[in-house]
């Protein structure tokens, strides 16, 4: 294919897209395919010859489209949003186009320090505190993880190797011994990430529970500590989650943050999903005691119209990620070693990466910070608008308090009831959603989420719903 | 931005796209910047004010890109190639404007069974044995990681889940003392990956001494693992390399696998370069041998024309990603969770990521298996002129012969003047290439990747080398 061809190829791929989100609310959320649809739709070996893009096009239309869920749906409510926008799709063009690797500086100087320039306005918008952001004085700096998944293990890693070294200056020190005994402590409320960092890192973590807010608290927390130091153990790790998965629940800081702090664990904060809404001052009470953390993420590509993958992930002291990772080569020498740039591939999983700080920097600039703060205030108040529509049916409760972009509903007739309503909405494809629980209650999350939803697009879910309960229940159609 | 306005920008974008690439070689490789150039360039805080995308691009044009290092240029010869291509460049811009994420099967059917059909394909193109495939009678399969270090250190983990469940069996087995126990293995000649991998997944990584033409053999590893045993180690993992980082050997896989399977040693084969180019039939006798591993992985982000992040990875036994990763969650409730179509959230470490299988599949499709072919074949006989072109000046030497697309060169002279050459040559930017040892001489790593290199692009390359020579030496320039 030479450039003619790719300019062709391209704009029409620009025209689809264009097309397939201007029209994506018309679409079934949920494809209308069974497992092993594609399997049997496809040749079994790559074709010998080129093929012209033109026919290919056809084949992405006829075979990959049917098969798609429309995340970007008004009607797609399920998990958390998958971040896209129009100046994130073509900052991820252009990140493509360049055709570059992030490794050492001077493989890449630019996208070495777009990283720092982002995360810094970043970190600056969210209100992080002076000392995570990059500057030539302190050892605080961010780094885009591809997900919370990489920033928690990251993490993980770091605390551990942290508090073997703070605990090597004792002369009785037994390394081995001591790395059997190392704990991590989390919500039982946590995202399925941070139960796998335990596992990837073998480090026993504990689910401690969650009050009935599904917060966890100071005194469960001190409570654990206490039990596991009298076993012989060593506290390590605490991750605290604000917005959790379930219910957008909010671990508070202030209660979690001096015992940390006393004991001398590393507490990381996973904000995936909420942390994108600290943009807007009236939130960052929600992350009082930040202060108190190593080190913080949340998910660009979650509710910050960025598309994946971008995790922010700032840390108060890089030499604890360099103490971790740093595995030399010569052939990685680089010009850069002398100055305080930081050597990324130092700080996370992977050698190299995508040049990822390009998308968010346009969606930075062409949105600005605050076009940003507008779609988190629009979501929210659509969240608001749709609780306030469920509470008018009295069959449903909401169920807890709606919470940024999440609401929560179930039915008062209890939770068979509740997972039938749920599976006969699914089967017809025409919004989506998962259950958590509430307590001990099963709950319908209901995500605003898609950059397109209005006002109109809510009562489409919510007629939806309705509508559907209204047969579950055997009554007819109900006034909203 | 509307959709209008998306199209104007994305065209534009594409416009460009195609004008850098057309121009590429005609830019320095690398850029004229110092360090910290662009923090002095750009505002301290993100704008407040959405910014027009004309605007913004002119940033881009100005800031940017006078910061990029240009791998895509004929003269960039430095690590291993950055895999990108029109075909591929238009399925990434495809995978961003759907806006989808992969979690499970629901919330993308295509998304999995797109990966599984790819995958398929390029297992049967590379000559994996049937065992790695997915069908529904086996228990195979590959799975698209983001890196070579996903891939490794993914594997290092299920090596040591499965090796601590056999070991279990045993009544007295203390699963703590064993984890410590656990050795694995490599040659001094691996990717730093590797040993970051063992770093990561807290297990010794031992770094074997390769034979003098950098290959580990079988009587290396038998010894190691000898001593091993003796000392009550349980020796878990071992990591071959098909195609090393420095020069591009090849660990014999007929050696090293029977000791793997004799002594129940899960072996996972690293052919992050290399493994491209058994595509080619007269390549495959270098993974012959390829039966014995567990997995095996590659990355067609470097060799295989397309963008990062592509790592296909193939295992034997889903099973054992399966017991190492499922944690669960009830809002990940799949209705796919009976049938035999495999949940990727548990063959790897985040629990989403990009729809990336569609950008290989482009690439499989518009150059098919006949034009990745050509690709292969071409650069590896570009090489072979380069090679043919510094032979013929007596200062130089090719040491080790060239393999595949990699050249390594260096001065008859000695260690000191090769360094200074290639000092010499990247300090006046038209060139980029990173040194590495063969045995203990020092050499200039000549890696032949863009895929628009020609035969004149070879020439400039060896003419701007031959002429710093002529320099260093104060003689007047030689003919070719």
């Amino acid at each position: 294919m030479d450039s003619q061809q790719f300019k062709e190829f391209g704009k029409a791929a620009v025209e689809f897209i264009a097309e397939y989100n201007d029209t994506v609310r018309e679409r079934d959320v949920l494809p209308s395919v069974e497992p092993g649809y594609l399997l049997s739709l496809l040749p079994e070996n790559a074709p010998e010859e080129p093929q012209d893009w033109q026919s290919v096009f056809k084949d992405f239309k006829d075979t990959i489209i049917p098969g798609l869920t429309a995340w970007q749906s008004p009607q797609f409510h399920g998990f958390f949003p998958c971040g896209s926008s129009y100046p994130s799709i073509v900052g991820s063009l252009l990140t493509d186009g360049l055709g570059t690797i992030c490794l050492t500086w001077a493989s890449g100087p630019v996208s070495t320090e777009l990283e720092i320039v982002t995360l810094n306005w970043l970190g600056k918008m969210i209100g992080l505190p002076e000392e995570f952001l990059n500057s030539s004085l302190g050892t605080g700096g961010g780094v885009i993880h591809s997900s919370a998944s990489e920033a928690v293990f990251v993490c993980l890693l770091a605390a551990k190797e942290k508090t073997l070294r703070r605990l090597k200056q004792d002369p009785d020190f037994n390394e081995d011994q001591a790395k059997l005994k190392l704990v991590a402590y989390t919500s039982e409320q946590c995202n399925s990430a941070i139960e796998k960092a335990g596992v990837l890192g073998s480090m026993k973590m504990r689910l401690l529970k969650s009050d009935s807010d599904g917060r966890l608290r100071g005194e469960t927390l001190k409570k654990a500590i206490q039990e596991d130091k009298e076993k012989g153990l060593i506290p390590c790790y605490v991750v605290a989650t604000l917005g959790t998965t379930g219910t957008c629940a909010f671990d508070p800081l202030e209660e979690l943050g001096p015992i940390c702090q006393e004991e001398s664990i590393w507490l990381h904060v996973d904000a995936a999903y909420a942390g994108a809404a600290f943009i807007c001052p009236e939130y960052k009470y929600l992350m009082d005691g930040v202060s108190y953390a190593d080190s913080y993420s949340f998910n660009a590509h979650k509710w910050l119209l960025t598309n994946i993958s971008v995790s922010p992930t700032w840390v108060k002291n890089d030499i604890d990620f360099l103490n971790t990772f740093d595995v030399q080569r010569v052939y990685l020498d680089d010009i850069n070693s002398e100055t305080k740039i930081p050597d990324f591939r130092h700080w996370q999983l992977p050698l190299g990466r995508r040049f990822r700080a390009l998308k968010l920097w346009l969606v930075l600039k062409i949105y600005g910070a605050k076009g940003l703060r507008e779609h988190i205030r629009n979501q929210v108040s659509l969240a608001q608008y749709f609780a306030h529509l469920v509470r008018k049916d009295k069959r449903f409760v909401v169920d807890p308090e709606p919470s940024m972009g999440l609401v929560c509903i179930r039915l008062a007739e209890g939770d068979d009831l509740t997972k039938t309503l749920l599976d006969n909405l699914i089967a017809k494809r025409k919004v989506f959603m998962v259950t958590a629980f509430s307590g001990s209650k099963v709950i319908i999350r209901v995500a605003i989420g898609s950059r397109f939803t209005n006002k109109s697009d809510i009562e489409v879910t919510w007629n939806l719903i309705k509508a559907e309960a209204d047969i579950l229940f055997g009554e007819s159609p109900k006034d909203i």
